[in-house]
């Protein structure tokens, strides 16, 4: 691998903690221009060998249900106990908009002002695969730069929950307390994701709500097969608002990793995780590649238009399209 | 499209009902012979219009919940209501055993000794990808000769359940009462395909626990957010030792078909099956040219160790393997 000059001195400052240089190694990732992706693969092989210790934890939760407050609470938790704390996000909603959930750092008013804190915007550019690679090396950036907690943020829409559970250690659900007895429901998927689940709101009038809650959710995880004999997603409650039970998230996420560390699932989980990135870069890539190149675009609609129709059967459609692929 | 004599024959004999050419067009579906391989697109695009109209079940459940006397009964009371059924298996286990889980007939006693059934084992070669795409051409075979009800096996391993789901309308999952207090556990990804769970051995001494766990899975199902808004999941209790509840399965079945066409979901959820069927295909094709080509499998392999091991980046490597498949 060619060490350009660019890409290593950068790799120098971010290790060195220079949180402009951090910033700047992200925006060359996410960069489309050739050149800027040449560099910023050497630039993460580089730095490759100075990542994966840090806490990797996902968080997800319904628009209203506080993350940006949780997210805040807990980073200056953390902080408080000399952690240096990255929050980044995955929100491919963001490549349509233009927007993203983080953009807006005044959501995390404490933890925006914080030296040992990193607040990035999810990329906002690419499909879903494009946008989480380009968190995923977002955050072994981060892990080179010092930041030993990473907290992963998605809204809570589709694959993008699958995505950020691909590239932590931790998936933590956070939800509220139904209004009076109508209980917010588990995405389905959620269920399969979370290794926790925690309930916001858990304060003054709302306590009782919050409780009941939780109960009913720690019932309905009872019935479903814990998806680790290990670890049995607790469902705990928690106030953003007051920090009651903030530290209880942290204690929870700290007895999985023991626990997963004692077991070998935690290597294991990060070997795979690491495998399926690759392949899912790899799948983006051709997706991509037949999505942008005209010569090919046009007639992948027209096949995809015909199978959908039955009038064409996916074989032969297939058998066409790796053909387009493999002209190239 | 070329039309090959012989597939057009075989075409027209499976379009007349005769069960035998039906089972030589499974078989040569499942040919890995080249030129078997052109007959049978040929085959299937020919049939392909003559395909589509019937109802298709996906059932699944673990061993010893009776999925195979559950077919018995259900595929019994829809002849005797004048339908004509085909069993199909999906089973990639099959492809390392050699066996399938619905190789022994026996444990269908009634329904393989009717003229109007059709009960064909899962193929037994290949990735679960092409053990799928094997059995959803079958389905379409099936489908041409006349037969207006497809009941698709799985067994509950891994992605062999979305795999039917994704070929199937409508997707059952069988349970067992609990023994005493424990209740049989959910698989999670079980409850985001299921439009349907039914306990089994309803029946004598069972009746009570076969009820209180119908009544526990429910309360869960109710603390899920619903895939449809259209469709609750119902939980039905059933015996398929003395047929009773049979009848209510087929009545959800055709409950739940009337309520997704009314809303327009029926029509998308198939061109959405057939769409992700291609690239199905499309991707299994290429994970089979690098795990089948010598040159390319070795390069794969260190580069998925490499990975593993951290000491090279996804990116890196899936240009790497993009080069390779682009070289050939």
């Amino acid at each position: 691998m060619t060490r350009s000059a660019t890409s290593a001195t950068l790799a120098d400052d971010v290790r060195s903690g220079d949180r402009a240089a951090l910033a700047r190694a992200i925006t060359l990732i996410e960069s489309r221009r050739a050149d800027h992706q040449a560099q910023a693969r050497d630039l993460v092989q580089e730095l490759l060998p100075h990542t994966g210790h840090a806490v990797r934890v996902g968080i997800t939760g319904s628009p209203g249900v506080g993350k940006s407050t949780t997210i805040d609470a807990l980073g200056m938790a953390l902080i408080g106990k000399g952690h240096k704390v990255a929050v980044l996000a995955v929100d491919p909603s963001s490549a349509r908009t233009g927007g993203s959930i983080l953009g807006d750092k005044t959501r995390m008013a404490r933890l925006s002002a914080e030296d040992d804190a990193f607040i990035r915007p999810s990329p906002s550019s690419g499909t879903l695969g494009g946008v989480a690679a380009k968190t995923r090396e977002a955050m072994l950036l981060c892990e080179a730069a010092g930041f030993d907690v990473v907290l992963v943020e998605t809204v809570g829409i589709g694959q993008s929950e699958t995505a950020v559970c691909d590239m932590t250690d931790f998936f933590l659900a956070l939800m509220l307390p139904g209004a009076g007895d109508e209980l917010q429901g588990i995405k389905k998927g959620l269920v399969e994701l979370a290794d926790m689940i925690a309930v916001n709101k858990a304060e003054g009038d709302n306590l009782k709500r919050a409780k009941a809650a939780a109960a009913e959710y720690n019932a309905a995880l009872h019935i479903l097969a814990p998806r680790s004999e290990h670890w049995f997603p607790p469902v705990v409650t928690y106030s953003a608002l007051t920090g009651d039970g903030i530290d209880t998230l942290w204690d929870k996420i700290l007895a999985h990793r023991a626990a997963m560390i004692a077991c070998g699932d935690f290597a294991a989980r990060r070997r795979a995780q690491q495998v399926k990135w690759m392949w899912t870069i790899l799948d983006d890539r051709l997706q991509t590649r037949l999505r942008s190149d005209p010569a090919i675009r046009g007639r992948v609609r027209q096949l995809e238009a015909a199978v959908a129709n039955g009038e064409t059967t996916p074989a032969v459609a297939a058998d066409e399209v790796a053909a387009l692929l493999e002209r190239r």
